[in-house]
């Protein structure tokens, strides 16, 4: 049965994608850079590398400071009708390729942003081209369903083949969501759904009609006064139960009403570690002591720990498996769950393909939140008892989107066709050891490097941060930052170790100027 | 400059889309359907009406009860990964074309549920799968830009030519989002900026020490106890923050923590409403004296008031352009925010492009929400003083989703190119009358028959609701409820006169047998 679109796109989904792939390629590919200094010795390893994408830029060309004259106009232009003092950089996604990303003045920069951690093949990769000129993606751009009522015949296979195919040891089901907020307050609600449903004995009980009439009312009892514990220095979202967790920046947060929610101290650990290794223990288990504290002991009773495996947007804050199988034990024999926001570390970036895969619990979380380089988002799951006792509860009109969905299944399919959760692993310790040389010789300028076996989810503390960031555009870098004064890499997954030479080439020329 | 995405895709936007409809067209083009009893006089005034889509079915094939045995086990499938207690019918988009939806066992029905109110130009529609097979599409989707920080050099356009081409009168901005849940709470950040500036003397005042170090930790002054004013029986969203003015269902609300924020009485009007004018003048009237009582009262300071146009969720119900305009003139003079969430309403479907067109205002609200039929969404405003006084503060990683904007503008351009809110004010006359002649021949069928004059967004109350609902999916048709009782129509835009037959003929059989 030959079905209406499918008559019409599936020409497209035949084409070659990117058989030619024309300016950029053309614009950059001169001669190799010249390695310099520390770099060197290392640019000769990579010489026989063989890149993922041959068409390729070969090194970015800056022709503009930026932004450059073209961009000046269209920014300006923008701010009329959208608010652009966030703006970092105008960008031509369509002359974008694979690590380089393009702006209005002819400048294409090596990206180690990318997108805030959120791209993950790379700009135009021509796997995700033919899946977003499918005959089932026009579908569902156009008829996008109510999921929870109407999904589509292919649902589960999509899921299967994609979300699920990709699911966190232990959790084999998904609530899918637009992206990283309302996939954490999702799994919010899921545990507060899940604590009331245990403190009425389990099952299927009614709820009382004081409880139905106080939730109308948002009172207590229907609307319970309980919270969600997370860490200082956390980002979760910014919608209102979401930002409840958030505990960054002071910007996030002023003038939102806010749950009076409790917030527990998340390491603070002293690099390099190998110096530091009793300190930090330490350091972990006062962290540890007052989270269970607080979850005796907090006025309003917690039902959920939620904690990312890296914390990202709060300055890059790592602790060790050590702390976080220890959350594991405290929330286990306290009775409450245990919720990793896997937003920004997941789908591969630290060398594995969930970051807490790292930690090696036999214990799994309760719910593992994704999106960013998922494109797509939502919460695992694996005990069936967080499926609430009746329909509709865990519900709203689009659940998601499969188009999303669709594409996240050809980003598995690129990850899996290239290897890229090893290569990452493996040219993140190329990466991390060239950064380690670099900081030995810069100490003042590379403080507190970290991520060491985290693959390219790399950072460091720079005195000068916000200078470092935008001296790094005019060397055709874009970088972000994190926190106070944290340089940011998140590079996509296709970064090779050739790409790593060119930042390390150009990380060196900037701090030793 | 030819770009990498261009060359590549431009071929699919070639093609004539949709040249052959093979399917649905052979299965159901058969002989009209006799019109009978009541519909008999009305089906003859729609002889000559020239159909949008002359491919379309001609009517509702049955071939198994729903679901049948192919979507039984399509259902039994999905469960094991998915949640599908609140499933309705298991579709095949591929196949659905037009008004019409089909399912997995050769059953296609009339839709006037439209995926919760969410489809607007009907399934499958060409327009929209030329622009879905675009090269800007494509790119859209595979390079999905951090919206804040990296925008697409067409940004602006994009907004220009769509979102913003439809802005209601005197909002000139917008903030884009993901989904309606989120465009209320983004909406509710901006007005509690918004107070909090202005009572710090407007202007850039830099945040107290105080304010920074309580908002950190959930507490006020940082975190203000500030509240959003709702409606009983409103609906705004099931996230923390638009669920604690959600008041519609006690299943939404029970065992999430919620704000303390208040509700005032939503007008509960008696129909006809020519038999109730001064009854329902004073209904309105001691809403808006709640109303207002309570921004002046309460304990937490309410920085602004969210009202939909129709409940729609919460029952289609309505108020009269009254009772809209004393909520725009409490707000003014209390100088609070007036909100108006047209998720549900937006885009053509009561016949005007927005809702609040038919209340008249010389002042416009002061934000307006949007989602479902824009397939897209965020909040339009006018007022500069609702951007925030520093960047950031409204800001998250994707702000909304470009491929999702260009989406809308093609359905704008589909609802201009065949004039489809005039059409659906025009059908909606025409649906409404016939439903008017059964409602008297049936009045315990069809009880408080509603939304004359508001295009097709029309409801009666049932005393057999659910069984209403269920007997018209024998009959072909797929109809969706509201409320306790409420039959909620939700056609899409390009809903005719002769679906108008085919759905009174079917109400007709339903209500008489």
């Amino acid at each position: 049965m030959k079905s209406a679109v499918t008559s019409v796109v599936r020409t497209a989904s035949r084409l070659r994608p990117l058989a030619h792939v024309s300016t950029i390629k053309a614009m950059t590919t001169t001669t190799k850079p010249a390695a310099s200094m520390a770099t060197a010795q290392v640019a000769e390893q990579t010489r026989s590398e063989q890149p993922f994408f041959p068409d390729e830029p070969f090194k970015p060309r800056m022709r503009t400071s930026i932004p450059g004259p073209e961009s000046k106009k269209a920014i300006e232009d923008l701010h009329k009708v959208f608010d652009t003092r966030s703006l970092n950089m105008m960008v031509n996604y369509q002359n974008s390729f694979g690590n380089y990303i393009a702006d209005l003045d002819g400048n294409v920069l090596l990206d180690v942003f990318a997108q805030i951690a959120s791209i993950p093949v790379g700009y135009s990769n021509p796997t995700l081209l033919a899946a977003a000129t499918s005959p089932e993606m026009a579908s569902a751009i156009i008829n996008r369903p109510a999921l929870g009522s109407f999904p589509q015949h292919d649902w589960a296979e999509i899921l299967r083949t994609g979300v699920l195919k990709v699911a966190p040891k232990g959790l084999d089901q998904v609530v899918t969501a637009m992206a990283g907020s309302d996939a954490n307050e999702l799994a919010y609600k899921a545990a507060f759904m899940w604590k009331r449903r245990q403190e009425r004995g389990g099952g299927d009980v009614e709820f009382s009609d004081e409880e139905i009439a106080s939730a109308m009312n948002n009172k207590a009892p229907g609307s319970p006064h309980m919270s969600i514990l997370s860490f200082r220095s956390a980002f979760h979202g910014r919608l209102f139960g979401s930002l409840s967790t958030t505990r960054s920046k002071p910007v996030h947060k002023l003038d939102i009403p806010a749950f009076d929610w409790p917030q527990a101290s998340f390491p603070h650990l002293r690099y390099p570690l190998a110096d530091h290794v009793s300190e930090n223990a330490a350091e972990e288990a006062r962290c540890l002591a007052e989270t269970e504290d607080l979850i005796k002991n907090f006025r309003h009773p917690v039902v959920a720990v939620v904690v990312e495996p890296v914390q990202a947007e709060g300055g890059d804050n790592h602790a060790t498996p050590t702390f976080f199988k220890g959350l594991r034990d405290i929330t286990r024999r306290n009775d409450v769950m245990f919720i990793v926001d896997e937003v920004q570390t997941g789908v591969g970036a630290t060398g594995r393909f969930w970051a807490h895969d790292h930690w090696n619990m036999a214990d799994p979380p309760d719910m593992v939140t994704f999106s960013k380089k998922a494109q797509t988002a939502g919460y695992y799951f694996g005990n069936p008892d967080l499926r609430p006792n009746k329909p509709y509860r865990q519900f709203n009109t689009w659940m998601g989107d499969p188009a999303r969905a669709i594409l996240f299944r050809a980003i598995i399919q690129e990850i899996e066709r290239l290897n890229l959760v090893e290569s990452t692993a493996q040219v993140g310790e190329y990466l991390y050891s060239g950064l380690e040389r670099l900081a030995e010789r810069y100490p003042y300028e590379i403080q507190n490097l970290r991520g060491k076996g985290q693959g390219t989810f790399l950072a460091w503390d720079s005195p000068t941060r916000d200078d470092f960031l935008k001296r790094a555009k005019g060397l055709g870098i874009n970088i972000g930052g994190s926190g106070e004064r944290a340089v940011r890499l998140r590079p996509m997954l296709i970064f090779q170790k050739h790409h790593a030479d060119i930042l390390l080439e150009a990380t060196e020329k900037l701090v030793s100027t």
